[in-house]
């Protein structure tokens, strides 16, 4: 069930990362959008794509480019400091594109960082940040620790609740290995991401019990057909004997340092398309070197890789793991890009009228 | 099952919070711990038994004072600062008491966050510290956010593995609301923390499958016995499908943080009783008017509450309300302790020569 909502030759078709990050900065800049800020949305939506993190590609182009024209988003955009401290920022993203705000928040926070050993951003009047790790890992370069976190409209319901009131409210936390791949942990705190059960619909095939129940707690196997207020996704734990309180809880953490500590308002307070973010830095060198801090994150991915595996698993893997892999096969033979999105993307570079360039 | 792991009149006997203090400090003290340090090792336990996080409570008080005469813990101890800079340190607990050690933490990160916006802190040389989020609380009357971690020896498999090699590694943040109750966050990032398998063994219950299994991945429901290489509890998530991969990276990246950050070394490198932690503070104001926060927070928390429960569940709780609850009835009418326990404290009052205050 859930393995079979992969991209494959027969429902994707594949284009070479290069030509995606030409083909979606110019759409960008096809509505408006200046070329620096164009340059950092295509960077982000293609990072996601090359990763495997479809859900979060360069599709999401299509949608972002509307929201320009139709003056959701608001372009040229300024990512504006209201206050801040040595160590600290409250910014408003004007509203602009989220991938944006969140790339200049977490600039911020690493040049904090970098001044005083912690940054810290909360990103309020914000929209959609995609694949809310890529912030994180943009702390790796300057070996930094990075974590990110993004709010939404509701999709999950508390536990023991039968609303949905949370977003899913995702989670992203990466830091440096040497010789091992870096450990870069993107997680919901829901069971499941919306766009799995969105992607599961496009594709014909049922999601898991677990993934999603109805406001009379059945389980949803079939996946809904669009939001709406009958259903709900399961926060990450399912039941109450499985510890769904922890992933409620740690989805109101984000919630509280995205929406509350920024002013911008929490997920039950906000619009769809709204979303309010969080990011924070690390500097490792003030807490020791970073070559050991290095050399002990490979010691330890090695040895959760030589982690016995279970009874008919493979391989034990680390956060990140499956991501690499697929940006290794990605940049190799091209991003499979379904065959719907690829289509979409053509034909909205069309209607904007910027050349077809995939 | 899960819910008959309960204190109740037949299995334990109600004792003043204060006598319980009283008590445990003079356990402490009795086997040579500094004063200072003894009443913030018993403050920390009696808040746990107050709370109602039993496992983490006044009974550890009988292993602790045997550590120290064991000379596993050493006292007196110095919570002494490795490395700092405006914002962080790098602490060594000195193998001490673990929970004085991440009480010294925090005051560290509360006093950095104060003048710079934030502080943070990592510890190595540590031991138990207990129930995690007392010290995320300590940020609270400070009008910050807090938030802490700590590491353990492997109890809990990697997702896909089939042996342990993570601690149970809990997170625990707190944030203050207003009128409403304060956030507070406690939550192994295992399905259950490994204090509740072994409260349901000595109370004869046995557990929900989904909290532990054996090596070959076989769900275990009758509690086993102590520790040994055969079986491990699961990481939140429990499977891949229902996202066993998101408890396993909170994890890890509880051990980055207290164990890799510091240099403590990773659960893998633990000795049983070995912990590293990790303590963050957040100065509220240095985004926003406090009240603004709280007046959200409040909001927030009373938008949860009201959210319609399922079928057969009485109301929708927030993080910190089961423990909250239970300190008011603590307070009013007694702290319950387990029999076997309360009569393990008096022993141990009597062999360490002091008064028997409970």
């Amino acid at each position: 069930m859930a393995n079979k909502v992969k991209l494959n030759d027969s429902n994707s078709t594949r284009v070479p990362a290069g030509d995606l990050q030409k083909q979606l900065l110019s759409i960008f800049q096809g509505v408006g959008t200046p070329e620096h800020h164009a340059e950092i949305a295509a960077k982000v939506l293609v990072s996601a794509s090359v990763r495997g993190v479809d859900t979060h590609g360069v599709a999401n182009v299509v949608g972002y480019s509307q929201a320009i024209e139709n003056g959701v988003y608001t372009i040229p955009q300024q990512t504006k400091v209201i206050t801040e401290s040595e160590t600290t920022a409250l910014v408003s993203g004007g509203n602009g594109i989220g991938l944006v705000s969140a790339y200049e928040g977490m600039e911020i926070a690493i040049e904090k960082a970098k001044n005083y050993g912690l940054g810290m951003v909360s990103i309020r009047d914000g929209h959609h940040v995609g694949m809310v790790a890529y912030y994180a890992m943009m702390a790796l370069e300057h070996n930094m620790i990075g974590m990110s976190m993004t709010t939404a409209a509701p999709a999950v319901r508390p536990a023991l609740g039968a609303r949905k009131m949370l977003g899913t409210n995702p989670i992203g936390f990466a830091a440096p290995a040497g010789a091992e791949r870096d450990f870069v942990l993107d997680m919901a705190t829901s069971t499941v991401a919306s766009g799995k059960v969105g992607l599961a619909r496009r594709l014909g095939v049922p999601i898991p019990e677990g993934w999603a129940v109805t406001n009379e707690g059945k389980a949803i196997t079939d996946p809904p057909d669009g939001e709406n207020d009958t259903w709900s996704l399961n926060p990450l734990g399912n039941t109450r004997e499985q510890g769904s309180h922890k992933g409620y809880g740690l989805a109101m953490m984000v919630d509280i340092l995205c929406g509350v500590l920024s002013g911008g308002g929490f997920s039950s307070q906000l619009a769809r398309g709204e979303n309010m973010s969080w990011v924070m830095a690390i500097d490792i060198a003030r807490f020791r070197d970073v070559d050991d801090f290095k050399a002990m994150m490979d010691d330890m991915i090695g040895e959760l890789h030589a982690t016995p595996p279970m009874p008919g698993e493979d391989r034990v893997l680390v956060a990140g793991d499956p991501e690499a892999d697929a940006m290794d096969d990605r940049l190799a033979n091209g991003v499979p890009v379904e065959n719907g999105q690829y289509a979409a993307i053509k034909a909205r570079a069309a209607e904007v009228s910027v050349e077809i360039l995939i």
